[in-house]
């Protein structure tokens, strides 16, 4: 699905359920939003991206409006396939998941995941199993939102917190934080306790690999 | 003065001159912006820079708003430094200069450059001496600026042009650009033609040793 030089990706989902166009439009704006255009490898953007959402009609089954169980299996679909390309991402030997919550906006929550996804300093920690939480709080930093209290961010690796209150934990020992990082699926979650608005950005580390797969794609 | 780990610039510039407190005010703010405020190795950002004017009054002679003489000299200056911070960049083996000619604004001038200079696939084109244009051109697309026409774009490596109004310039061969970018230090040019706002960006690429100084830097 990485095409190595300028990722290009193309979706097709099919389901034989029978929906209203209109729905359809906007359940597949609902999907992408969390799944496809909620990744990224290394903020290139791919050049000929497209996802194409077909109902049928042929099970006869009918979709409105009020049913949430159709969204909720789009969604499962199409973080599936979304993941799966962070997955087979340019030399990643990470999967990693950015949970940005309480901000006060989606487009705030989105920027704080992006900035520390799109970070150099970030991804090269993630690729060395570093716990350096500092990388990942100076890019929270300089994130461009309106509002930032540094005094009420809690970071977390998986389930070991890292900061509370934009303070070093007490029981945190940098080992912890390490083992975290040295899975090969990490979960980073920044609480910014400043809003009610959430999401989830997926990543990829830069690797030797990764410089490798760009740099020498030609011989 | 880079700190591998958080690149932390502090700069201190001195000179025997007199001149008024608000006067050196505007001076260092406008020499600044074209200096220390248009370099980035990686996009993140350090972490306690600082650049400090002191004039000591002590040669006598006074410098006033008219004078554009010392405002010239003090932005060779204070280019120097800035340029020197990217020449002794983390794992750089190439010091590159984008300029982004007639834009619409200062603004997007510096927006696109930017963008470019943060590209990982620009950067390890760079690193491999790579004339892709393409991922040059693609993240001038990517730039978050109000209007751009593809079909007015201008594209220079050192002297050498690339595109003319968005297409390959029939002079071009890749051999051409290949020697280009085969060079120690790289000047790309793109040239908007949509306004007449100017601005360059100094930048490194990224290389094996960039990725070997942020992983490996506690080992």
């Amino acid at each position: 699905m990485i095409k190595p030089d300028m990722a290009t990706m193309l979706a097709y989902v099919a389901t034989d359920a029978k929906i209203e166009k209109f729905l359809l439009n906007e359940l597949i704006m609902q999907a992408v939003a969390c799944s496809f255009n909620s990744i990224t490898v290394d903020g290139d953007t791919s050049t000929n991206d497209a996802c194409v959402l077909i109902a049928t009609g042929q099970a006869g089954v009918e979709v409105n409006a009020e049913s949430s169980h159709f969204l909720q299996a789009l969604i499962r679909v199409f973080k599936h396939l979304a993941q799966s390309i962070i997955r087979d991402a340019e030399g990643a030997t990470k999967f990693v998941e950015i949970e940005v919550k309480n901000a006060s906006t989606i487009e705030d929550a989105r920027e704080v995941g992006y900035t520390i996804a799109h970070s150099p300093l970030v991804k090269t920690a993630l690729f060395a199993s570093d716990a350096n939480w500092g990388r990942i709080l100076a890019a929270v930093g300089r994130a461009k939102i309106d509002t930032l209290d540094v005094s009420l961010i809690d970071l977390y690796l998986g389930h070991t917190c890292l900061l509370k209150n934009g303070m070093p934990d007490s029981q945190y020992r940098e080992e912890l934080g390490q083992l975290e990082m040295s899975k090969e699926e990490i979960k980073i979650t920044i609480d910014l306790n400043q809003g009610g608005s959430n999401a989830s950005i997926w990543t990829s580390d830069l690797s030797y690999e990764y410089v490798k797969i760009n740099a020498e794609y030609r011989n």
